[in-house]
């Protein structure tokens, strides 16, 4: 790895890092069509321009910057995203963009010529962060979801995605599946911080993912009744919030029993007022498993454990599934070519979600990730050195070139 | 109970509902110095101008309605607060100011001559949803609270109260004690709805209160590390929602052991998102008992339960006391005295802090309760009947001429 290409990406991130970012707290707050990830919008055209690609909106707020001619077919799309969770890292998804633009010029300097377009793409609201639903600018793009379902989408402040995408000075009236524009890319490879320890213990910088595990959102409703926190006697009490409390460990206990993940990292109260009882806590469980079988079985058993502790508390609980991703298995023939390419990485499958597991059903796709020295991710200690940066920036450049310009 | 009186009583009622009312729920939102409490105020003193009573507002967001010339002293101080819990019901405070309104109007009618001034107070965040702190303006004007701490609590949105008293056209530097003003008083009689279901019970209007409970707010914050929800293993998390959740079950459990009363209604999540284990949970627990050493022991039980979980989820606990409240007894001979006038009305004790409560420390006083038929109280079903409300008015009318008028 090149000392050059190490504070040619000090450089390059610099110019980005500061745009979302909480003084407070260190993290980012880059959500879809905010203006924290329309100035990150704005940056990447700029840092297209300046690369003389060909710079292109589809109708889902995705954004592609074409090395070569967009009419041509058989593209080999890179890229990721630059939204964030509240307070999350900066790695996530930013890393992917940046690294793309660094491989292409190190392609430049190799002097490749691509025999197919290279493009780098920047999906829209990946974390789903803002309005719930993960991967929302694959998803679209796909069809995956549907424009109609995703337009009434709101965020916390009741802001459906359609006053967003007009805020932003876009036209909902063009959200939806685009398979003409998907037809032209022939594969995806996106470069990704790895969000776990596995590269660490392994001692390499960079890998090739295997899989990502099914997983989903699920919401429960938990409805009581309102009352005084102070003169309701106990007895009285049909409190939700008793209903919610026996659920979160509950989840926590069936994932560790099955070797799942479960968590419920997100709630929200009503009223939340100290002196209330609450009348409906709603929240969020997100859960993931090795096989499809194991996360079927750890939702029924986490929703028959609430189900029965809401009948102990005079409470109801609904869950409605958000959201709900099979397993991915990345394209194998993909994945040796790189490898070999790469001096033979180490492969290893992932919890996480992303475009690439959407766009793993319409096109060849594969993950390469760089090393994450704590394993920290979604907060903003997630981290990878300057150095592995530049090592996943030269993994990302020899990939694009064995599949580009060979 | 005359039907004119009913009546008025609606025609009145009416007049106020509105303000701040949420379509959706049915539930008000009025909180200290917002646009709905403070549309309330100026409701109160054009009320008050129609009465020529004469309207001073103190340095503490209190506002005085009075009946006689404010600069003599031992008057009779009644009223009760405008602000409520977020969506909570429409009767909690603004009953006693209703009714303190159309008592005047009674009295008047009877030909009743006060040898000492009636006012009727509007006192100031009584709820405390705002700012945190409950009964704030009667805190501030008795100088339970200081100056300095109450002007730099902050709202959700991080407001501190001295830029909220600002935006409200208000001086900060006019709030804290005012001992003059206190000394005017020569007692308090707040008039309330109900917040259980004893009077239904007992088949009562109106009854009188003989004591309130000790009560208190403390907040956890439980502290862990934010990860990835997806990638983070099991083993790794330090979840603070885990032992959060604990801690809502180890309060209920233990208030209903000894007696007391304990609610976790409030919590606020860092970063709040489904993707992530949170870093910080903070939750309120507000707790309420007939003697302190039960409070105390309920409290302690508690904290040691959830300091002992924290360990297992390895995260930290820390308890602090936002507010505590010991036990008031009303002053007898007052509430001997109305109860002769009243034909012997019931008596009962709450769990509900009033700034009846905080007064009672500085000068006799005493409280009505109008019947709650359902006992909801915090919540948009919260009600009572308007016959009821109008025999609220004349036991009122009743009371004042008692002390004021013979």
């Amino acid at each position: 790895m090149s000392v050059e290409v190490v504070e040619r990406f000090r450089a390059l991130w610099r110019s980005l890092e500061k745009i979302g970012r909480d003084e407070a707290t260190g993290g980012y707050r880059r959500h879809g069509w905010d203006a924290h990830e329309l100035a990150c919008r704005e940056w990447f055209a700029e840092e297209a321009a300046d690369r003389e690609l060909t710079v292109r909106e589809d109708g889902n707020g995705n954004v592609f910057a074409w090395w070569g001619e967009p009419r041509t077919g058989d593209a080999v799309l890179t890229g990721s995203h630059f939204d964030s969770v509240p307070d999350g890292g900066g790695y996530d998804g930013p890393l992917g963009i940046v690294s793309a633009l660094l491989a292409v010029d190190l392609l430049r300097e190799r002097g490749a010529t691509p025999r197919r377009p290279i493009v780098i793409g920047a999906f829209a609201e990946e974390e789903g962060s803002r309005f719930g639903l993960a991967c929302l600018g694959s998803r679209l793009l796909t069809g995956v979801t549907a424009a109609d379902t995703a337009l009434a989408l709101t965020d916390r402040d009741g802001v459906t995605l359609t006053q967003a995408i007009m805020a932003a000075g876009g036209d909902p009236a063009t959200v939806g599946p685009d398979p003409e524009l998907l037809s032209r890319f022939g594969c995806f490879v996106e470069l990704h911080i790895e969000q776990g320890r596995a590269l660490a213990d392994l001692n390499a910088p960079v890998g090739l993912a295997s899989a990502i595990w099914p997983h989903g959102r699920w919401r429960f409703e938990f409805v009581g009744d309102a009352n005084h926190a102070g003169t309701t006697r106990m007895a009285d009490r049909h409190d939700p919030m008793l209903t919610f409390a026996f659920t979160v460990l509950a989840a926590n206990k069936e994932a560790r029993l099955s070797g799942a993940h479960a968590t419920m990292g997100r709630v929200a109260v009503r009223p939340n007022a100290t002196n209330a009882v609450p009348g409906r806590v709603t929240a969020w469980l997100d859960a993931r498993a090795a096989t499809q079988s194991t996360l079927d079985g750890l939702i029924m058993s986490v929703t028959a454990k609430a189900t029965e502790r809401a009948a102990r508390d005079g409470t109801t609980v609904t869950v409605t599934a958000e959201s709900v991703t099979p397993v991915v298995d990345f394209d194998a023939a993909l994945r040796d070519r790189l490898r070999g390419a790469l001096n033979g990485i180490p492969v290893l499958p992932t919890g996480a979600g992303h475009d690439a597991g959407v766009l793993s059903a319409v096109m060849p796709t594969a993950m390469l990730f760089v090393r994450n020295p704590s394993g920290v991710s979604h907060a903003p200690a997630e981290h990878a050195t300057d150095e592995d940066c530049a090592a996943g920036v030269e993994a990302l450049a020899t990939a694009l070139e064995e599949l580009a310009c060979r």
